[in-house]
């Protein structure tokens, strides 16, 4: 058999996914809307072989034992049931993060596991086919699959649930991404059970689903006229909505630590000063600020007064999902 | 004319007051529920006289300028007008508080001046009547006619809004208040100010609204069979949900600040190392925790290690309202 190498980049979502309506599809209860980065990225070769008495899984060198390979394995199965391949694999992948804080992705790792089975495989698979393979292995995967701007249409069923290209005219080139890596003393709660606490109890979810849905229209309508005012407003208001539902919870919880709200605070001061910029935040303490490229050297200058430069990173927009040994490109860009 | 005198004591909701529905009667959207505490209070003298061409006002020694003035004019405007007195007044104020933090409260305040008007003109105002009244000043200012806790029952009129004693067999003489007065580098957001944009705007107030009817209901309950854990955490949660509507309103805002979260955080950290202590946050970034008076001491020991003396002010239960030039108490307690 073949080797199939596929490498995937990580997106922030901007409008957030929060909540599955279907648990074992991963099937979300509202659409969501990304941009990719080139910053963070997955590289994995995946080879399906009758060698093999179980799947074998290399992270960054590293040969994983049998709990760490389970969503691996749980993907793989997906895979071997639907394209009827009665074989184990061994999966090698190495993340490709600019700093040890651990930032690495479910997003690009799944997308880019995905994309190396459609490759070792030769299913030939479309982006729509590829982003519903790949969302099956974490949900905002599915949205890794495109590069620049990608939004996760939610679907009702395992067909109809995948993410598409939100063209753009290239202006994601126009923009930047600041990752704050912050610090946390708190025990995490996972994203997987965060939102599944939020769905069965906050009281504030229904709000959420309600503002989501205007969220998206108004976001998408200011990547349509390029106006990143409105874009940067309505990320940040979302992702503060989004942040608002685990303190609905029972029992209630917050991903933000005290640097969050200091990242938080120093983003309304640099709009304050004229530096147009926008926070984001997902299920971890980590702030992600929008920028356009034009004013990242300003922004970068006033976050180095109040961070240390390991915890800064920048990055622009990343490309989609590439094959890594063959000429074929699974994406439009 | 006869000087009128009194001492009121500020008071937190352990069920929060957030929202009107009438601006000029102050009828607040939902009931709530709070604590008297004894460690910061007002005491002001009223006397109204021929002889003033204007209200003056001094606070803590001062003479108040017009601007600052306004508000206690305002307030007896009303006192004049109901009890058809047609002369001005010299109101002296001044706060007991144990720093110099900015904990002055407007409850305290209001209160203090309602009893001293009350008893400036001899009214003989019963304590439901004097609630009423001091929430015409201030709504939570209402709730510290009396000691220990107290409900603000929202009615729906200026007749039937006030607030009354919550029995508690004496319950919170065991309970202490430890509160963490904490630095605000961002501009305040005014909890006139803040209640009314969430009212208008936040996706999430509907959802605050059934909650705190629960809420509210839950801490009675905890209160008539002192259990201190049901109480804590429904105040805990209360107070989450109502900072969470902050965060869904147009434009977002929070009280928090960095240090808010610090102190939020060791008191998860307490709990966790067995002191049962739970917090709450009205609209500014001070924390305030509740803990049992068995367990101060320990709490105290912990917050010692992360803030300075000068931010931990300890409070036990205070009681009503009281007049300080007669033999006469307007509560039952």
């Amino acid at each position: 058999m073949n080797i199939g190498k596929a490498r995937a980049y990580t997106n922030i979502a901007l409008i957030k996914y929060w909540g599955k309506k279907d648990d074992r599809l991963i099937l979300p209860m509202n659409n969501s809307l990304s941009l990719t980065l080139d910053a963070f990225y997955t590289e994995t070769s995946v080879q399906f072989t009758p060698e093999l008495p179980t799947d074998r899984f290399y992270l960054d060198g590293q040969l994983q034992d049998d709990a760490q390979t389970k969503k691996i394995s749980s993907f793989l199965d997906i895979v071997r049931h639907k394209y009827d391949v009665p074989l184990f694999a061994e999966v090698t992948s190495k993340n490709f993060v600019p700093t040890a804080a651990g930032l690495a992705s479910s997003a690009s790792g799944l997308a880019a596991l995905a994309g190396a089975c459609n490759a070792a495989l030769d299913l030939s698979l479309t982006p729509e086919e590829l982003s519903r393979l790949a969302r099956r292995g974490s949900g905002s995967a599915c949205r890794s699959i495109f590069g620049g701007f990608a939004e996760w249409q939610k679907g009702d069923s395992d067909d109809t649930s995948y993410a598409v290209q939100v063209s753009s005219d290239s202006w994601e080139d126009e923009l930047a991404m600041l990752f704050v890596l912050v610090d946390d003393a708190q025990k995490d709660v996972s994203s997987r059970d965060g939102m599944k606490r939020t769905v069965e109890t906050s009281v504030f979810y229904q709000g959420w689903l309600t503002a989501a849905a205007e969220d998206l229209i108004t976001a998408k309508q200011a990547i349509k006229e390029k106006n990143f005012v409105s874009l940067g407003e309505t990320a940040e208001a979302n992702a503060l909505r989004m942040h608002a539902t685990t303190l609905g919870a029972m029992p209630p919880f917050t991903y933000w630590s005290p640097d969050s709200l200091k990242a938080m605070n120093l983003v309304r001061a640099c709009r304050a000063e004229g530096i147009s910029c926008y926070f984001t935040m997902d299920a971890g303490p980590n702030v992600k600020v929008l920028v356009q490229k034009k004013n990242q050297a300003r922004l970068l200058a006033q976050f180095t007064e109040q961070f240390s430069e390991n915890q800064l990173v920048m990055a622009s927009a990343g490309p989609g999902i590439e094959i890594l040994n063959s000429e074929r490109s699974l994406t439009h860009d």
